[in-house]
């Protein structure tokens, strides 16, 4: 990497915190110039260029040739954020696959491999050696376009705290040290990455955060975002901020009961959402093999297809109208398998969410059912966290070449 | 009342902020000294003495006879809000009652009176008459305690926003200006309240606002609150702030889903849960003629009692598991009817609890099923808005006697 061999001698708290006001502001824009950082942030052009130049020496930012004239002040060359250097290495472990992304400094998701994989037939030590495989190959890869992980985030599908899921009713998996785990593992494979700091979350909490800062959402801040996946994840954002609940497991929307009496859930329950909504009751009751085998034959108005949907659709409509009426969202975001399907999910989902919801809580309107974007999804939220953590204090990530 | 005919001449912001603090200080500590509030609020002596002899002048404060020795300096005079002054007026409208009440600087409830009346079968303005008919009787009374109205909160059942009522099912009412009715309603009968500040939320978030400030939590601060009334009303508190949602309408949990085919509900949808566990339908099953009825029965172990009371606790129970999946709260309060039916609500509503709960999320704790405390509701939150205001800035609500 293009670093220096020592951090600068100037790192007192003024000029941490300075070096990543600037940071997050290249990040941010994508590109712009030091006046305009200057003019945004509110320090003088001096004092801008002086960390510039030591994040372009740390490697964290690059110059373009081009130059451009900005609103402030005589045209100046482009900053940007590197595309090499410190990075974010975001890890999904679901159901039946595992996916495994690097994000660099600019925010874009420069390598990706999901490997599809039956994960509820190994016991949780050996899905967490796979994932940490699947990493070890994207760190590979990374490592030819100069990007090196500086922490990692565990997108998990159960109740997450302290580093340890408590509970993954569809894995099967009861109080496992996924943080410890996971990180062993990598580390037997690549031992430089001995040290590197492991988070860890809800996949669908990630999820609903890649929506936040990486999808189409707008001005949107108050939503509920439901993953469909073999089971069917859900996080609340509140004015832009995950609702966490009192220990961190809120947004279990999957085990919201449509049907008192239906069948058995793994949570222990019967006739939870996701008996109906979640791939596998969906996949099964369509009498399809996966996914593009569904939207398939739904494109063809194959009728068995069309009445799965239609029914999940109902159930998912249902427990969306206790969502809403409970939290008031601007919005509910549909992520997953969803949004292929939404097509033809949406009409039974609209119609129950209009005749159970609380008339003034969900005026009609279009936007207010909407698929997630499809270049968000809980690996790239996990890696978001460790580029937070890099804007936040670049100089904590500068490291001797 | 016992208060100068101006205000002091030194009404700048500071001086305004900090009348506000010690007047805050004195509130919380119930009775205090001026020792104590200097080392409390990190002020002076002299500048306590002298913001404490402003609030005394004003009437916000009183000092009793006695003194005591507090943990900082010698001996002082006890001072105690005053049981006399600004006061707030507390208005719950419901659907079969009205109550009203008056709180003083102290928290405490001096004045209070209920009417139970059908208000389904008169029409808004009649009804927000009745509630000013009340209001002015109670104040009457106030009067003769030297308490006056610095405000007055209303509480309505059903969706509140800007002063109107967008919407009350089970009041039949729609696009309501409430705040206004009531305002110039009770002007007509007490003149001298006219241009009386009147603020408006749903009656359960003021019944979780109560609990908050006058209830026995401790140190619990994230919960959710249900009211059973002819409808449920349900309020969510998170770390001590109210969940409002995108336009303040979150919290409707009398409108959870329980059984999709049940009976028709005022909403409009179907197996509300204010159709098995709102006071009308609870009545209505047991064969019982009121509340009192219902408890005498349950507890001489009358079957028709019980057995209606067990299917209200496990539809309860039932919607309380997605509350508590959605939610992850540290605990459920059940207010207005229920405390008193809590003996025989309880084992139904735990036993669907264990049931439906994700596992991590409700460890089984005698603690997190609790009732509101006998001595709030609605009413009493509405006033704490106005006692709120008043702790906020004292100055503007001194007024010359």
């Amino acid at each position: 990497m293009n670093q220096p061999t020592e951090p600068k001698a100037d790192t007192s708290g003024v000029r941490r915190h300075n070096l990543s006001l600037v940071l997050r502001t290249v990040h941010e824009a994508g590109e712009t110039t030091r006046a305009a950082v200057a003019a945004r942030v509110g320090l003088t052009r001096p004092a801008v260029s002086s960390l510039v130049e030591q994040l372009l020496e740390l490697g964290f930012l690059i110059e373009s040739g081009k130059t451009f004239s900005g609103q402030a002040g005589r045209p100046g060359t482009v900053l940007k954020p590197a595309g090499t250097g410190p990075a974010g290495l975001g890890v999904e472990i679901n159901v039946d696959y595992v996916t495994v992304c690097v994000v660099d400094l600019t925010g874009a998701d420069r390598v990706r491999r999901t490997e599809r994989l039956d994960n509820r037939s190994a016991g949780p030590g050996e899905v967490l050696a796979r994932a940490a495989r699947v990493a070890a190959g994207v760190l590979g890869e990374a490592d030819g376009h100069g990007l090196a992980p500086a922490g990692a985030g565990l997108a998990l599908p159960g109740l997450v705290s302290g580093g340890t899921v408590r509970q993954a009713p569809n894995l099967g998996w009861h109080e496992v040290d996924a943080e410890d785990l996971f990180a062993a593992a990598l580390t037997s494979l690549r031992p430089e990455t001995a040290g590197l700091a492991v988070t860890s979350d809800n996949e669908a909490n990630m999820a609903a955060l890649a929506e936040l800062r990486f999808g189409a959402l707008g001005d949107l801040r108050t939503f509920v975002h439901l993953t469909g996946e073999i089971g069917v994840g859900g996080a609340i954002v509140v004015h832009g901020e995950l609702l966490r609940g009192a220990h961190g497991f809120a947004g279990e929307a999957g085990h919201l009961v449509v049907d008192a009496d239906g069948p058995r859930c793994r949570c222990g329950s019967r006739g939870c959402l996701e008996q109906y909504a979640g791939q596998a009751a969906l996949l099964r009751a369509a009498g399809s093999r996966d996914v593009d085998d569904l939207v398939e034959r739904a494109a063809a108005a194959d009728p068995g297809a069309l009445a799965a949907l239609t029914e999940a659709g109902r159930m998912l409509g249902r427990a969306l109208s206790g969502v809403v009426n409970l939290l008031d969202p601007e919005a509910v975001v549909l992520g997953g398998i969803y949004p292929r399907l939404l097509p033809w999910l949406a009409p039974a989902v609209s119609e129950e969410l209009s005749a159970r919801v609380v008339s003034g809580l969900w005026p009609p309107d279009a936007g207010r059912l909407r698929p997630a974007s499809t270049t968000t999804d809980a690996s790239r939220g996990a890696a978001s966290l460790v580029l937070h953590d890099i804007l936040t204090d670049p100089l904590a990530y500068a490291r001797p070449s």
